[in-house]
């Protein structure tokens, strides 16, 4: 009860706050933005894909070295061509898309379109968990980065990952887009650290410099080369590839002739990855470094090749800003997917509504708890997160691959038997991605996954059932449109006014009630008979025609007396007729006061709005300011009132 | 904004939650219980005083040990005798307060009666804080009793201590009060073993019995008997006369002559507490235990006289009982004076509610909170907590026995020096008592209260000036009800509608509004000139003559473009004509379903409360359930609608 009425107050607290946090609002028609070419849309668009270089690599290294010692390097290199190749046939595939999707082929609306409503569910689900965990791994990644460099801050990890998720949030809240071309220079910055990493390093390693030996435990080696192993390393190097899907996503965001920029950048994008992925694991297998609790393997490496220079710290600063904007990426993608989704019906309206920034606020929050969630629950740890990522976005490309594969056998276009090979190859790959990825990383995580999309799906389900079932119910026909006759008066309105005692508010609704209609029913409930008798008095004295009903109510409850009142004889309601029941109520004049009074009518009101012919009416009266009435607190005490 | 709707669901579950815990609602008519004679009302009433013999002499030891070392135990006697000095003058006190108020004569109704309305709530805030620290302290002493005899248990202290309020307020909740003559048993059987332990403990010493020595640092003892350290330790034990006003506060509860039976308890308790605390006092001082960290007093004590045998136990079980049953007399304690309180205007109306089981259940809520956040704060340590504690108790002593010194020289009744010298003395004595708590436990606690019962007053103040104040703005004077003129029509009513969209609830809305009001708007707010043609077509469908004003606002607001219009010329207002703002709304078939609609209409509502002169009225659609539309689940999926 206490903490309903505080909710009043406290609301105006939020809203300063958020003020204060947020900035002023933007008009709508601020909603268009510059549009991209190739040389910043492909920065801004790839932060995601390029800055998984800080862990696809290394994740694959941490499982595969406890396993299987100094063979891990040899291994590596074979994993990471398999990627490379993946990498490939996601590019062409996704250039595919983008050519028949100008509009923007989201795995979500490609599956929807051409597999089916549960399909784009499926995809829907699989892209927000993967948006969440973006953030989460991210972030995480980004942090270990700084870590590993500045050694003092490990055991702050958590608080520094969750802080900056907090101020994402904020940022994102505020419209961070607005500049969004500063965003792109990191992730030349970063690109041309990595790029000098690689050069460097290499040249390092042919003038004669021997990197020193990792102190491994001594394994047979031959004996342990599992393919379990093998599986796990490339299911975690496959984290290289998310984020390559935001091309085709944006593609709408580029300048004229968009899907041709688009597949430009795409192409960019990953000639990219495979120099910065497949030169990182290279020389990670020349250096031999062994990351893990030492550190993160770039940060490993840059000490080695670079010693504590500049350069070390400037491939430290970068990898950690590429990392913070990978996650920002899904600041935007994320809300963007849930607010498609949700015009679409597919998740509750609220999720499309604008922020005074007109960005999707309650998107932005939604991602940041949860995201805060995995951080905090995982200890900021990527090996750990790992286990849940990239499965998500596998399951979205097999469905977009499956879809497009669909498309090209229906619309049956030129070329399209070659077209359609190459998406059904994708859809066969990553879905044996998939499989791969949910039994190998089963017992590190994947299994969430496994188990959340389904629920994900069925609540998805239930939201749309929901809001079609609304639209059924809201709908009018043309006929029962050409039908509506307002001159017509097809019912009688009656006006209950329940009124706890005779005071100005309730008096007032009386009067209200007694103007407007003619047939007004004054209704009070009472404890006991005394109470009664008290009110019918008072009542007398009004000098009105309209009836006062009491009803006893030993058990304290007030709707369900005035319900039975209603239904029962002595009220000759008739099937048909609109109540509406008044109710006087007083507004305080300041916020916090709502706690001083009982809210009885929003109460009374929530039970009455479930029954069918009744309008629920307030007529609060204005408390003025307290100040006008100070003179009270002047009042003489009341003495002897109980004794003698 | 999904935080709001959500509520209604929660809402549900937590009534479910309840009724589960808290059993089937009673009758008003339940309320009279059964009156006490003096065999029940004795034990009944002193479970708090009595209980107080478990940590006073305790505390005490505590203080001075670590200062004087071994004499500490000939300090003791002496503060004792001035302790039980206090108890014979406050029941002596206390006795003519209850001749005077038959009624109850707590300290906040005394004060406030006869020193001002400012005394009544100085008195009114330290006894609500003396109720909370009489659950925290009394738990926390219970559990310290058992954990001192079962030590395994040490570690989980402040679980036990919060298992135990949650308990208590459960059990409260349900109205525990129904079968109270079986809490008059336990204390009992705590006076017979605190008087066992006291006689057989003085045989052994009489038969020769030498207690080890305790293991006390060496210190120079003559140099340390301070002042402040007998203060603190006086302070401490001053602990063991809190729950004697009960007896005064309950007069009503007795058979009659309520107040003779009422004399006789207050008498016999304290000859009680004169053996049971002086008895384990000088007992304390021959066997020379040293509570703290090895364990509570009684306990260490019944060790040493009993050994580990069936008394041993008994006792630690007893006073772990009658503590419990010490801090439920809080829960009848507080509720009810804020209840008594909060009838006279001091505090929020929601707290004199009575729930189900006929118990003050917001009291009850706010009491097992704030005890909680004490025990977690304190870590369930007697010691810490007991800074805090008496000083409440003492400054209503003060204020209840100078009301009743003003009260003897106001009526002049017969004998009234004699008996004015007795609560003059009484409050002379009990005010420098709390001087002297609040600077010899100034740096342990008091500090808290003092700061905190000033802001209490300020707080209370400002509820009784708003109730005073809100309380004259309802009021209706004779002249005015006299005036009253229902039959006269003195102002139109007109109605605006706004609509969202055209549906089967705006529709019906529209039309409810045709059919009782002459003068009708239809309102429509839309973010851009595309929305707006799009609403006029629809509407004009409609064939209805009620005018349609759209507005444009592209900062997305809702509510101003509707009270700027109301307020301009467009819309010919009148002052002192109503406005009903009638709002289509749905209502979901399920609680859930509520997180899937915006609930704007209660947002706008709580904006347009603040206006005069605008009733705000609600039409809800009530939907049916899902499951009457699932076949729309199979409806196939948009193909192709984006694209070619």
């Amino acid at each position: 009860m206490i903490i309903r009425t505080v909710k009043g107050s406290v609301h105006t607290m939020l809203q300063r706050t958020k003020r204060f946090l947020i900035g002023k609002p933007l008009k709508t028609s601020a909603l268009k933005g510059e549009k991209l070419g190739v040389v910043w849309g492909l920065p801004i668009l790839s932060s995601d894909a390029i800055s998984s270089v800080a862990y696809a690599g290394q994740e694959m290294l941490i499982v595969l070295i406890p396993a299987i010692g100094v063979l891990a390097y040899s291994q590596i290199t074979i994993l990471s061509g398999c990627i490379i190749g993946l990498l490939f046939l996601l590019m062409i595939s996704y250039r595919q898309t983008i050519d028949c999707y100008p509009g923007g082929g989201g795995a979500f609306v490609v599956a929807k379109e051409n597999i089916g409503v549960t399909a784009g569910m499926v995809a829907g689900a699989a892209l927000a968990v993967d948006y969440i965990l973006t953030v989460a791994v991210s972030i995480s990644s980004g942090v270990e980065q700084v870590t590993s460099a500045f050694g003092f801050m490990k055991p702050y990890a958590v608080v520094f990952a969750v802080a900056m998720v907090i101020l994402l949030m904020i940022g994102n809240l505020r419209g961070i887009r607005e500049s969004s071309k500063l965003f792109g220079i990191p992730a030349y910055a970063f690109i041309v650290g990595i790029l000098a990493l690689i050069v460097f390093g290499t040249f390092k390693l042919m003038t004669g410099f021997e990197p020193p030996k990792p102190n491994l435990d001594p394994i047979e080696p031959l004996k342990t080369i599992s393919i379990l192993i093998m599986l796990k390393a490339f299911a975690s190097g496959c984290t290289a590839l998310t984020g390559i899907e935001a091309v085709s996503n944006a593609v709408p965001n580029f300048k004229d002739p968009a899907p041709k920029h688009a597949k430009t950048v795409l192409l960019l994008l990953s000639m990219i990855i495979l120099v910065l992925f497949g030169g990182t694991a290279i020389l990670a297998t020349h250096y031999q470094v062994v990351p893990g609790d030492n550190g993160a393997m770039l940060i490993l490496m840059a000490q080695e090749i670079f010693g504590k220079t500049f350069m070390y710290y400037y491939i430290t600063a970068t990898t950690f800003i590429i990392l913070i904007l990978a996650a920002n990426t899904a600041y935007a993608g994320f809300p963007m997917l849930i607010a498609v989704m949700s015009k679409e019906n597919f998740a509750p309206k609220q999720l499309s509504r604008r922020g005074d920034k007109l960005s999707f606020d309650n998107g932005i929050v939604v991602l940041s708890l949860i995201s805060i969630l995995l951080i905090v629950a995982f200890k900021a740890n990527v090996s750990h997160l790992i286990g849940l990522y990239a499965i998500g976005v596998f399951i979205s490309f097999t469905l977009s691959q499956s879809g497009m594969f669909l498309r090209w056998r229906r619309l049956k276009e030129k070329n399209w038997h070659w077209k359609a090979a190459v998406n059904g190859t994708g859809a066969v790959v990553t879905g044996i991605v998939v499989c791969v990825i949910a039994v190998a990383k089963f017992t590190e995580g994947s299994w969430i996954v496994v188990v959340l999309i389904p629920v994900m799906v069925f609540l998805i389900n239930k939201v749309y059932i929901h809001y079609m079932a609304t639209k059924e119910q809201l709908k009018l026909s043309e006929a029962e449109l050409s039908e509506l006759d307002f001159s017509k008066k097809s019912y009688t309105n009656r006006i209950i006014v329940p009124i706890e005692n005779i005071n100005r508010a309730s008096v007032r609704a009386l009067r209200y009630a007694n103007m407007i209609c003619d047939n007004v029913t004054a209704f009070h409930v009472s404890v006991d008979e005394e109470g009664a008798k008290s009110i019918q008095d008072d009542f007398a004295k009004l000098n009105t025609n309209i009836p006062l009903v009491v009803k006893l109510s030993p058990y304290r409850k007030v709707v369900e007396p005035l319900m039975r009142f209603i239904e029962s004889a002595e009220y000759d309601y008739e099937e048909g007729d609109m109540i509406t029941v008044l109710m006087a109520d007083i507004e305080p004049h300041k916020g916090w006061q709502n706690i001083l009074h009982s809210r009885t009518r929003l109460y009374v009101e929530r039970k009455l709005l479930k029954h069918k012919h009744i309008v629920v009416s307030a007529m609060p009266l204005q408390l003025r300011d307290d100040k006008y009435f100070l003179k009270f607190k002047k009042a003489k005490p009341t003495k002897d009132k109980h004794n003698k």
